[in-house]
Order: C-alpha cells, then sequence, then structure tokens
C-alpha cells in the first residue's frame, strides 16, 4: 500500500513552488537544491520530524538543521506551510531587510529554525553538538528520557561534505554512538563552480561507513515512497547505536530547464522560467498561491503528530516533577539559563601560578557546583588544564562525563559547543592553544552570530611558549579574537582577575567569552581586585607621570617596569585591562592622563590598543624556539629591556 | 634474502637515542613518536627517498614533510645522520634560541627541511601542493620529466588525521590522481590526552581507499624488511594512479620505560629513564655518540644514491636545455624566481567595475604572460572571477591547466599554494569570499611564516555583499588578515589600484599578500594612480580641514562625502590607504594635519586605524540580510549619512 497520495505530490510542488517565488521575487537566491530536494524535506516534515510548530523552543523537539544554508528559501517555504510562524508575507520578503526570511538561516529570528547556518560544515558540525547535548542532559537527569527524547537530523549537500570538519564530525560522532542523529546528504551531481565531479568523487557511502555509521540511499529523490523508507530505516533502533546517514540522489534544478545544470546553483530561474517549470511539475496556481488541501495535510500529519508529542512531553514533564521533585526541579532551572556559580571564598589564590593552573582549579570547582558543565580540549587537556577530575568522560558508556574527548579537532570543537549550547540546558567549554583558535576561527564568530554564551580557554598565550617555537607563539591571535563582534575577551593578570573572568563568561546569556590563559606562573598581584576586574578595566597603581596599560602576564611586567621608572623619577600608574572589549564599553575609563603619556605593553601585535595609547610596546613579527625566558629576553620583553622601551617611548 | 642487517638496527638506535638525547638536554620535546617511528623513517632514507644532501634545495630532489612536527628532534638526528648540514652542535642545542633545530621543524632554517610543521593537519595538506607542483611543472614543460620527477612523503601521526583539513587533502589527491604521494601514518595507539581510541577509531583503510587511494600496513614497526616491503609497493606503478597510504602499526615510546603509554607524548623522559631505554634497544654509546658505521651505511645508501641521482638529474637538465632551449630557460628563469607581469598599457580601465571584475580580467591577461601561474577559488570562482579562461583545468587529463578547482576547501586551498610555493617554480593564487578567509586562517599564518608570496584573492569584501547576509558578509576579516605579522594587505579602490596590488603581490618574493576585492562597481577614479597606490597610501585629493582616510569601494565615498563637506564649507582631504601594512612601513606618511583632524571610514571593523586617526567610523556588529543599498543605508554609510557622521565625529 502506497503511503503517499497525490496531495503529497502536490505538497511536493507548493514546495517547489514557493522556493521558486521567494528567490524570483527577492532577485536572489540559490533555486538549484531548493528544487531537488524538496521532496526528502517534505517526507521528513510530514512523518518523521517530531515538533509542535506552536511551541519551537520545547526541549524535547526533534532539531532540525539545514546545513546546507543556502536553500533557505526551500527551509521557509517548507516552516510556513507546516504552520511555524512564518507567514506568507515574510516569504515575499525573503532577503529584504528586516525580513523573518534572512539569505541564510538566523537563529532566534525564524521559529522553526534551529541554527545558523550558511557557513558550510557547521550546521553539521552542530547537530552533532545538538545529539551530544541530548545524550548528555539524558544521562544526567535519568527519568526525565520521556522528556527530553528527541533525534537532530541535518541536512547536507556536497558542500558540507568537502570542508574538512565534515570529517571531524563524522568521525566524532560514530565515535560516540550518536544514533540519534540523521544526516541527510543531497548528491545532486553540481556544485556552484563545476559538476561536483571535479572536485569531489569520494565513495561517500564507504567514507562514513569507515567512521562507523550506517548508511541508506534513496535512488531516486523523487520517490517519496523511497525516501519515507529510508527515513524509517534511519531511525529505527540500531544494536550497534550507529548514527544514520541517507544519501539522496537527485538532479540540480529538477523540473526546470536548467535541471543538471550547476547554472540552476546560485542565481533565480528568472519568472519566465519558473513559470514554465511550475507547469512542468504540474503546479497550477499564483506565485504564492497554495491550496489549503496542502495546508490541511500537513495540519493532519506533522502539526497533529507534533502537538501530540509535546503533550505527551509535558505530560512526562510533570511526572518527572513528581517522581524526582529535585532533580526536574534542577533540569527546569538548567533549560530556563541559569548560571550556577561557586562563591568567591571556595576558591584559594595561591601566590604563584600559571593563570591556566588557577582555570583548572576554578574549573574543577565550577564542576562540583554547576549540573550542567561539560567540556574540555581538543588534546590538550593536560596543557589546558581542563580535566574535571573524578567527572568521567562523556562516551557510550557513560553520556553523563563532564570531560569531553574532542580529539585534534578545534574547529569541531567550537562547533559541538555552539550545538550543545542552541540544545539548550548544558554550560560547554573547551579550547586549545591561543594559537589555534585560528583553526576554529569562524565558528568563534558564529558563537557570537548566534548569541551563544560559548566559554573558549585558550592557553599559551604568547611568546612565553617557548621551545614550541614560532608554530606554536600567538602573536595576531588576541587581537584578532577581540574584533570578533560580540565577543568578551579575557586576559586574567592573576588568580582574582582569572575569577572575575569566569563569573563574567558563565554570567553572560547573549554571547560567547574567550579566557585567555597563560602558561607560565604568575604573580598574585597586591591590588587586583575582582569586580573591578569585572569591569573590564582598572587602576592598580597609581602614577602622576604616565599611564602603562597591560593585560595578563604583562600586567605583573608593567609593575615591575613602574618601580624602575621610579627609580628614574618617573612615576608611572598601572592599568590592568583583563577585557579590551569592555574597556570598550566603560563609560567612564580608567584613564587620567591624555593618550600621549599612556603606554600599552603586550607580547603580541597589540594594535589595538593604539585606539587609547599614543605609545604601544608590542611584537611586529613571528616568535622563535627557545628557552622561554631567553625568548623573552630576545624579544626585549624583560624587565631592564621594557625600561629602555618605555624611556625611548616617551622621547619620541 | 635479507636487506637489513644488525647495522641498520644500530642506525635505527641511534636515530632514538639521539632523538632522546635532544630532547632530554633541551628539557623539552616528544619523545614518544620519535621512538616508535624511527624505523620507518630509517628505512625511508635508506632506500627510497631520493635526495642528495649536499643540495638539499634541488628542484628534482624528493621531498620529505614531517607533518607531525612535534617529531622534529626524530628528523634532526636523521638529517644529521643522513649527511645534511645538521652537525651535532646543532642537535645539543635542540629547542634553544638560534639553533638550526627548533622545536618544530621551520622551512629555509634547516637544510633537509622541506615544509615548516606543527599545525596539525597541514603538513599533509602542504605536501599535497608539491604534489600538485611536480605534475603541474612537469606538464607545462614537456621533456623536462627526468630532471624535475620526484616523489613527496609525508610522515603524519593521528593528529593530522583527525583535523578536518586532512580529509580535504585526502579527497583531493584521490580525486587528481596524485600518485607521486605517499602518506606514512604511524598509529602508536596514543594521542597527548588519552589513549587513541577515546576519540579516534576510524577504519583509516576504508577512509583513505573511500577517496580513491591505495593502503599499504605494516603490522610492526620494528620490521624493517616488512617497512621496506611496504614502501617498495607504494612507490610501484599503478595503473589507477592512486596515490599511496603506508600505515605502520607502532608502539608509542617503543623501547621506554612508558612504552604504550600516551604520558610518554609530550614530556622528555630524563636521562635517567633515556638510560635505561638506550640499554634496552642495546646503544652502549654516550649521549650524541654515534658509531662511524651508522654514518658510513647512510652515506653508501641515502647519500650515494642521492648524489648519483643529481647527477642525472643535472644530466638531464643540460639535455633538455639542449633539446628546447626556450622552454628549458624559461623553466630556469621560473625556478629562479622571476616574475613575469604584464605591461601596464595591456591593461585597459573601465569607468565603473566592481573591483572583484577588473581582478578577473587582470587574472586572466596575467595567465597569457606567466607561465607559472596556478590558481582559483574554493568553488566560487565565477563569483571571485578566477576562472582563466582557455587556459585549462588542472587534472589527471589536463595536468597543465592553470586553473584549479579546490572544491569547498577553503583550508586545503591556502596549504595547496603553501605547498606549491615550497615546491618553486609556480605562481599560485586562490581566495574565496572574505568572510571565508576564517576558514583558512592558520594556513595564511603559514605562509607568512615560510615567508612564501602566496597570493590571496578575496571578494565580498563588506556589507555590500547584501542579500546573503551576516554570515556572509565580512567585518572583522580585514582587519584581521592585517594583523598577521608579514603579510600584505590590498583593498585597492578602483582598476589602478588594483593593478598596483597585483604588481606588488606577485612582485613580491619573501611573503603573502591578500588582495581584497569589491562584490559591487566603482567608479575609476580621477586621481588615483598605479606607482603611489604602491607604497601604501597617498593624498586622493587635498584639503585644509581634516582628512579622510578610507580603502577599497569607501574612497569613492569619501569623495563624495568631502563634496557634501565642501559645500558645508569644509575642506577635507581624501587620503587613499589601499595597504595598510604598507602605511604602517612608510617613512614620511602621508598625513598633513593632526590625528585629531583624521576620520578614518571603513565598512568593517576598522578598529586599526585609531593608530593614525582619532575618528573611525566603521562597523561595531554583525551585517544584516536584504538588498545592498538597503543594508549600506541602513548601517549609515550612504554619503548623507556619513556626511551627518563625520560632523558628529568632529564635534566629539
Amino acid at each position: 500500500m502506497k503511503r503517499y497520495d497525490e496531495v503529497d505530490l502536490l505538497a511536493v510542488s507548493a514546495l517547489r513552488a514557493l522556493a521558486l517565488d521567494e528567490i524570483d521575487t527577492a532577485g536572489s537566491g540559490h533555486p538549484g537544491m531548493a528544487l531537488d530536494i524538496a521532496p526528502a524535506l517534505y517526507v521528513l516534515y510530514r512523518d518523521y520530524l517530531n515538533s509542535d510548530p506552536r511551541h519551537p523552543l520545547h526541549p524535547g523537539r526533534d532539531r532540525f538543521v539545514l546545513s546546507a544554508g543556502h536553500v533557505s528559501a526551500l527551509l521557509y517555504a517548507m516552516l510556513h506551510l507546516a504552520g511555524f510562524e512564518v507567514p506568507l508575507a515574510e516569504l515575499k520578503k525573503f532577503r529584504q531587510l528586516g525580513s523573518k526570511c534572512p539569505g541564510h538561516p538566523e537563529w532566534g529570528l525564524t521559529p522553526g529554525v534551529d541554527a545558523t547556518s550558511g557557513p558550510l560544515g557547521q550546521g553539521l558540525a552542530q547537530a552533532v553538538g545538538m545529539a551530544v547535548a541530548e545524550k548528555a542532559l539524558k544521562a544526567r537527569f535519568p527519568g526525565s528520557e520521556d522528556y527530553l527524547s528527541h533525534r537532530v537530523y541535518a541536512l547536507c549537500g556536497d558542500g558540507c561534505l568537502q570542508e574538512g570538519i565534515s570529517q571531524e564530525a563524522i568521525s566524532f560522532a560514530g565515535l560516540n554512538e550518536l544514533d540519534n542523529l540523521v544526516f541527510i546528504y543531497d548528491t545532486n551531481g553540481s556544485t556552484l563552480d563545476n559538476p561536483t565531479s571535479a572536485s569531489f568523487d569520494e565513495d561517500v557511502r564507504a567514507r562514513f561507513e569507515s567512521a562507523k555509521w550506517r548508511v541508506f540511499e534513496v535512488g531516486d529523490a523523487n520517490d517519496l515512497e523511497e525516501l519515507g523508507a529510508a527515513y524509517f530505516a534511519a531511525t529505527r533502533e540500531d544494536a550497534e547505536h550507529r548514527p544514520s546517514l541517507v544519501i539522496v540522489h537527485s538532479q540540480i534544478g529538477y523540473g526546470s530547464e536548467l535541471a543538471g545544470s550547476h547554472k540552476s546553483h546560485g542565481s533565480p530561474l528568472g519568472s519566465e522560467v519558473s513559470a514554465r517549470a511550475k507547469k512542468a511539475f504540474c503546479y497550477p496556481y499564483a506565485p504564492f498561491e497554495v491550496p489549503d488541501i496542502v495546508r490541511e495535510r500537513l495540519q493532519n500529519s506533522f502539526a497533529r503528530r507534533g502537538a501530540l508529542l509535546i503533550e505527551q512531553k509535558e505530560s512526562a514533564h510533570r511526572e518527572y516533577l513528581v517522581k524526582s521533585p529535585e532533580k526536574a526541579h534542577l533540569l527546569d532551572l538548567l533549560l530556563e539559563g541559569k548560571s550556577f556559580l561557586p562563591e568567591r571564598s571556595e576558591f584559594p589564590f595561591r601566590e604563584k601560578e600559571a593563570t591556566r593552573s588557577a582555570s583548572g582549579r576554578y574549573l574543577n570547582l565550577l564542576a562540583k557546583k554547576d549540573p550542567g558543565l561539560i567540556g574540555g580540549a581538543a588534546d590538550v587537556a593536560s596543557s589546558l588544564k581542563t580535566d574535571l577530575k573524578g567527572e568521567g568522560r562523556f562516551s557510550p558508556s557513560d553520556y553523563g562525563g563532564k570531560n569531553l574527548a574532542y580529539g585534534i579537532r578545534e574547529f569541531l570543537l567550537a562547533s559541538i559547543n555552539n550545538g550543545i549550547l542552541l540544545s539548550g540546558g548544558l554550560h560547554p567549554f573547551g579550547g586549545t592553544f591561543l594559537v589555534f583558535s585560528d583553526y576554529m576561527k569562524n565558528a568563534i564568530r558564529m558563537s557570537a552570530l548566534e548569541g551563544l554564551p560559548n566559554v573558549y580557554l585558550f592557553s599559551h598565550d604568547s611568546i612565553a611558549v617557548g621551545e614550541d617555537g614560532p608554530t606554536h607563539q600567538p602573536i595576531e591571535q588576541l587581537d584578532s579574537l577581540r574584533l570578533i563582534p560580540g565577543l568578551v575577551d579575557w586576559r586574567p593578570a592573576d588568580g582574582r582577575e582569572l575569577v572575575a573572568a569566569y563569573e563574567a563568561a558563565f554570567e553572560r546569556k547573549d554571547g560567547p567569552s574567550a579566557i585567555v590563559l597563560s602558561r607560565q606562573d604568575l604573580p598574585l598581584l597586591q591590588n587586583s581586585d575582582i569586580d573591578l576586574a569585572k569591569s573590564g578595566a582598572y587602576r592598580l597603581k597609581e602614577g602622576t607621570d604616565i599611564e602603562l596599560l597591560a593585560s595578563g602576564s604583562e600586567v605583573a611586567l608593567a609593575l615591575e617596569v613602574s618601580r624602575l621608572l621610579e627609580e628614574k623619577g618617573l612615576f608611572a600608574a598601572v592599568i590592568s585591562v583583563p577585557s579590551f572589549a569592555l574597556l570598550g564599553k566603560m563609560a567612564k575609563k580608567p584613564f587620567r592622563l591624555p593618550r600621549e603619556r599612556r603606554i600599552a605593553i603586550e607580547m603580541g601585535s597589540a594594535a589595538l590598543y593604539y585606539r587609547y595609547a599614543a605609545h604601544v610596546i608590542a611584537l611586529d613579527g613571528f616568535g622563535a624556539s627557545g628557552k622561554d625566558k631567553d625568548v623573552i629576553a630576545h624579544f626585549r620583553f624583560d624587565a631592564p629591556s621594557l625600561l629602555e622601551r618605555v624611556l625611548d617611548a616617551l622621547k619620541a
């Protein structure tokens, strides 16, 4: 017996037609893949994706990530027909300023959009993060399964699978047996520039199987029965707990005159070609017109199923509250976004300690307080000091473990943590050496764009890295992070400023923070102050002649230089700048002297300091391999050299 | 008959012992993998790698890339024993300031080191670039095969294969049938943090085979015969022209007390543990002592074979000069590093043109002049305008093609081009949308660190991208590129400045350039000047009251604003800043008014301008999806809004 009838075929045509209408009205967009993959999206929503359009943020809903974000027109059409609050009026404003239907899907803007996507590959990686979150949260709250259980679906094209991050995602998901995850891969034979074969001819099935996925194929993208059967198989229980891939063989630009050509990929077909395409797939309606029967079909399948499901989940939630009131209450708090911080008195300071070590101690304290904490490092946990002792490692045998072994996969780390935050309820952190923040650069930007309070930890924060040499010594990375809109940087000078950074980062709700840590020991400063540090910048030492600005390890250096200057009769104030971003926002900045009397000292590019200081003592080239003390002296960042450089700067 | 005898075993022990001595003397380094993979490196050099240590830069030599750069101690030991100019005195200064043996291998510093490595995965990708270069150069110079033919070997561990860029490299190499490429993968069961199984359990053989590689395995890393047989097979002709992978199963820290433990990975064993390890592998000599018989063995194998080979190659070169003098001369010029630029008169300017389009025209002109040009885009060739018309596409059926289809693999693109430059003789270029420079960030840094004149092209350089929205609109990227030490940024304001950028970028020998291009049309400016633009910044319009600084599309805007200001009686000079990096180096900067009277205008973060201007009109958040004109007006970057903002800035 057939499951799908002519109404379903009409609905698929409606999706295609709406997508074409959106794109032609906007005068830009990507029709090719929208045309070819419409049936796969339709069958997914009609029969598999469990979500109630009236509760688009319910924690127990299935997630859907359009990793091929350029196919947004199709997604908006689907959300509209499925009953989300995406009215026709918004579809008509596709890609226009202020529309709910922007060029690429944006988290927080459009009901039913579960992630920002467009930068290829990251949708898949974020979906992996969501799948991690589902496993982790359920494991931490036994009894909540009926409330929280769900699947994560992500749709991608060739682009996502060519990006390296996809392999990081695939490998991690297979290893961790994320059987709550389904990727749908549209293979339509075309990329923007060329037929796909010019840049991609992998055996995708074998590639996924080599990473312990199970793979199902749909030979004809337009065969709804075949699609349904593949999804059925992909969501069936699997003794080996593998994630699933559904490969859908399609033809780009299906139904239009440009079918099969990469020319249908990235430009509107135009209303005439679109009109002929609609005729070809038997859709006789006017632009943006959809027959009621189509909406009814989705109302009676997707929306009805979703409503029932959310009802069940809510009742499971109520049961959980009765059975395990304490745990259930804690879970509610987490899902509401509550932070759990230690008391300041619980964290003892040490007279001499690398901020990475203080960070490790703080994290371990935090792990005892925060039921949502999860994270780790890109295989440098022992250097970054992210091991949460006694907290277990997230793995198929212990999804409740708070340590995450991301592997040597920086980009994935950032993206998984973004996905965890999109999913809700958990507080991820993670990082690597500062210099390798480069590897995850666009995912950090994505945290900011999505407004996610992702907490990045970056250690080995200057040439003081020493022996590992210039490939491992950051120069431009700190300034480069400071440039990301919405990111708050922290480079604590000692244990107290570290507490400030952690409190601010974990209290923050609307964007990411990067905490930048020293490899080497730093002294606990006499006048450092947690609350003042949290403001962004503050006066650590008074002085009437000049003001020295510094952050992190250079603050103690600046204090030393100020003592040497005093011997020369020059009184230097020292201003600690734990957060450059917050300094920028301070209504009253902690300066008393004119810009010409201010000197910034930072063992990096430090070029952004020119905003506040006429003189910047910094590095303008790469570092060198050698003992940290030798390297620092070579680049004239030891106190005696700095004294000379400060005096030179004042003469200039 | 056995090929290897007890002298070879002694040589392997010498390698291990030297590596331990280096690391213990330095007090830092990575002994674990050095111990386990020493035999594989030894057999490679003894019997397969073709290179003459007296000519470590010969174009026809085999290349070797230690992608697992942290195993540098072993490489230096190997180079020393093989006869390269890496004396014991340098090994003794391992990881010390000024040594030829830095913490990670550095191109240009140590004879026999063919690439800088350490940032994981990029060694493999650079090796792919070298393999591309070998194929491309031979195809362009038929008859030069006996002179230029060689293989490229790269050695990696788990780290490189976990990094996403490795998949980009593997996929590209298989597709392009780079049968001159051999990867050696040391699987030693351990990463820094954990047993490998905690983060990696792929079927690596199947993964490579899915990308059309052939795979050979060595079950016992200490079996020299087995290693030799695997290399023999991997370098044998293959009807399907596949690249080869040799998987070597080893035990981390082999021979030491920490064998099998990830604790041997990243910290010195210490002289006592090392001494016992040396005893265990029967090496009775003092630290840094090597018996002559070991050096002789390599002298009689590796060095003798290399000398003979280079002799043959030189004779092939002489024959080529006789048979095809013109082509051979051209090849020599390329290998010497000559640039080939069009005459300025050959490039007609257009009154209104996007700089990406002018760039496309210039590139096509350059392709006719420069026999070494090769490049393209990360699947946005049609947007970035990088198609070289009529020049063919690099592929197994046409290795002479000048267009490279990198696929949707930005990181690989940059790294391949680095590898091509390391190989020598060719002039690569390539890029993507400016916002996705993030995806290749560390490889751009690597160009600068290696001193390679990689030419990056980045288009769609501001919020004027329009409809694609904030994921596709760069904000911080331009400043972020400007921060990379040694990179020269170019953001031309019109066709003339574009010529300046291209000339400077392709004339440069010692570092990378990034040419940043507009999506939208820009007018040809009345007073723009190629030579002045090449200096970095120059006065385009005089004015006595204020100075407006701008680059790229904002220069025309600044000119328009200056006209509006004139109506208000305020005379603004306009200074074009095509290269911020070069402006920084100008001894005499083109300013006449004090900093307080200077206003920078840039549709990006533009925060670096505070160095020169008290006022910066910029963007401090992300963009938005909409028509470019609407977006620009929304962010108040249209001329009337800018007029107001300039007047406001002056009041502040």
